[in-house]
């Protein structure tokens, strides 16, 4: 194209374009250099390294010594089924909270392992209902555990944990949750939630590298789900006593990732922990939100259901906007975005998470400005003024 | 000690001690160096390095189009339990051979899983009994897989894969093979064995980081066990069918684990392939054995029964002879060993695998020697001459 100029990209520290998006995420330099040695599985160091891992992410949840960390090899998914395949029984049965794909996960693991559910859907841009909720709880006592995700990253709503929690207390349910996308920005205290369970990966708001999930759970819970398992690799109860007994993996840890993840929360401590990262997010969010509203672009979610993770947003009504295109020029810009995951409207999202602060998200500000001008979307420059 | 001299530690290139264990294991400073990136999963450079990661796996099984590899987030026995439960029907019945942990352990997933089972177990030392084999395939028509592992890790031996085979086939049985230790140095070719699935990990004998499983599928066998398995995220058929489709994992895949597997193939390419690495792993093999008989040890399989992946020795049995001071003497001169796994006999391993060759055999066997000295373990330095 003749009037095209060349573009130069915005790089990370290691050169790479920035990953505004769910996950995997930017990392610092230093968390990926952590990965640039092998450690035998049973080493001393890297048996005190994960350790220390462990205990900081229950510390992470305010868990103290009533909670346990319990990783589980794999991705997040793994770790959400783990926790719900352990620790709800054979016979148990889980009151869903779905307003989103993540919910609608679990409940389709929860399908698949045969335990009993009862769901309750709300619209991907609206919490639940508590009213509802309560009285799903009221009249169905055979109901053992509340399942809820804390963001759903699909929209990127924050869906009321605290309420949910209070409501699973009252009629005596268990409460898990899936905090992926939001541990370690959001605060989530396991205690005053009452979380039996509370999930989470390597890759999210805690900006390690992927490979390992992870499950803070109520010692209690964990002791009483003694063979609730139906797999070996996936069952908790398993993979703690081999941890009580031996400070050890029961199968190879992935031992790179573990130790980017070890850097990944020294970098989180230095940061402030939950407020610091949180502070950093929430910021992150409202330059998006404010910049991609001057320039024509229309938040799906009312601002006090957005949580500071990912920003859904509509197509622009304009013919000339071209979404294939406005992606591919962020991309040569240095900037991946998501595509929308949504069912109830055409959309794209932005990530607010992983090493990034103000000066990228103005910098992606500028991208999108840049291709909306290239693309000729009506009335861009005067809202961008 | 006054008499002890300090020691210079031998070193890999990133001055780490040396992995002579199972895995994980020593792996290059390329290797490691992939990982210095961060990659965006729906990346089209991301998805191409999965892509011929995967084709490549499956073509050093020569497994040609009839097969495919389906990797498995995780570690190896995330990968053997999603092969035994999503293609063995929940109706099968596996002929289970074991002769050390890994064959129990598959004994145990399936049992677990639900699955019936029949053992037929021979000792740590002794390969299976063909005979018996056959005579229980005979007699049991119910059976409908057989089970083997490829080098039982738990003494190094090699088992009969291509007999077993054979066999599985004469009887019309589906065959599942764990090569985990084996795959990539020990020529292995699916179609000649009449494999249904053989299953391996990264971080074995291809020299990648751990993080990651897979299993080479016959597309057949894959095809038909729609709806076998037991979980969402060990569905071998569901993920399978989801690269089909997208070309991308359901789950978040370990980017970073994954780039260093394709450097790590890349790797094993210029090396040679199977041929390459088999002829380093069997050096380092016959070089251990040797030395280690010269200073007074012996091992414990019998020359035609060892794998060049892993040697199990017996303790010496001299009353001078302190392992747990042998075991920090080697890992202070830059060795890592393995303690034994052995039900039979009192025993220690040490590993032929990973980014090792001659020099540092002999240098371990420097260490070895030097160890038994200030031991004071009779014999040893004449033995050594
Ligand atoms: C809320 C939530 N749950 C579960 C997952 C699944 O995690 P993974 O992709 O690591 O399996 C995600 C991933 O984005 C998520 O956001
Ligand atoms: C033969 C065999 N099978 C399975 C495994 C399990 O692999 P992982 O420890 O990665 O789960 C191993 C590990 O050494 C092995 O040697």
């Amino acid at each position: 194209m003749p009037h095209s100029k060349p573009v130069t990209p915005f790089a990370s520290e290691t050169g790479d374009p920035f990953l505004l998006t769910p996950g995997p995420l930017t990392t610092s330099r230093t968390v990926k250099a952590a990965m640039l040695h092998d450690w035998g599985s049973r080493d001393a160091n890297f048996v005190a390294i994960n350790k220390s891992v462990l205990a900081q992410l229950r510390d992470i949840a305010n868990g103290g010594d009533e909670y346990v960390t319990v990783p589980v090899q794999g991705s997040g998914t793994f770790a959400v089924e783990a926790m719900l395949t352990s620790l709800v029984p054979r016979d148990g049965k889980v009151l869903v909270l779905v307003n989103g794909a993540y919910g609608l996960r679990a409940k389709r693991i929860l399908d698949i392992a045969r335990r009993k559910t009862v769901v309750h859907q709300t619209a991907e841009d609206a919490p639940p209902d508590l009213k509802k909720v309560e009285s799903i709880l009221k009249r169905t006592p055979s109901i053992t555990h509340v399942f809820a995700v804390h963001c759903e990253t699909t929209s990127g709503i924050l869906n009321p944990v605290a309420n949910i929690g209070a409501l699973a207390a009252r009629y005596g349910k268990g409460f898990l949750i899936d905090s992926m996308s939001a541990f370690g920005a959001v605060p989530l205290d396991a205690r005053a939630v009452g979380a039996d369970a509370i999930t989470a990966s390597s890759n999210k708001c805690i900006e390690g590298v992927p490979g390992l999930g992870f499950v803070i759970c109520r010692r209690a819970a964990l002791e009483a789900s003694q063979g609730n398992a139906t797999t070996l690799v996936l069952d908790l109860h398993d993979q703690w006593s081999n941890f009580e007994k031996t400070g050890q993996y029961r199968f190879t840890p992935p031992t790179h990732v573990i130790v980017a993840l070890h850097q990944a929360l020294r970098e989180f401590d230095e940061e402030g922990g939950v407020a610091g990262r949180g502070a950093r997010y929430r910021n992150n969010c409202r330059v998006l939100i404010e910049g991609m509203t001057a320039l024509g672009f229309r938040p799906l979610l009312a601002v006090d259901l957005q949580a500071p993770i990912i920003v859904t947003f509509h197509m622009l009504d304009d013919p000339r906007f071209d979404f294939q295109r406005f992606y591919d020029g962020l991309k040569e810009r240095g900037f991946v975005i998501y595509p929308g995951k949504l069912t109830v409207a055409d959309s794209f999202r932005i990530g607010c998470i992983g090493r990034i602060g103000e000066r990228e998200m103005r910098a992606a500000l500028d991208a999108v400005r840049e291709m909306l001008q290239s693309m000729g979307v009506a009335g861009t420059s005067a809202q961008a003024a």
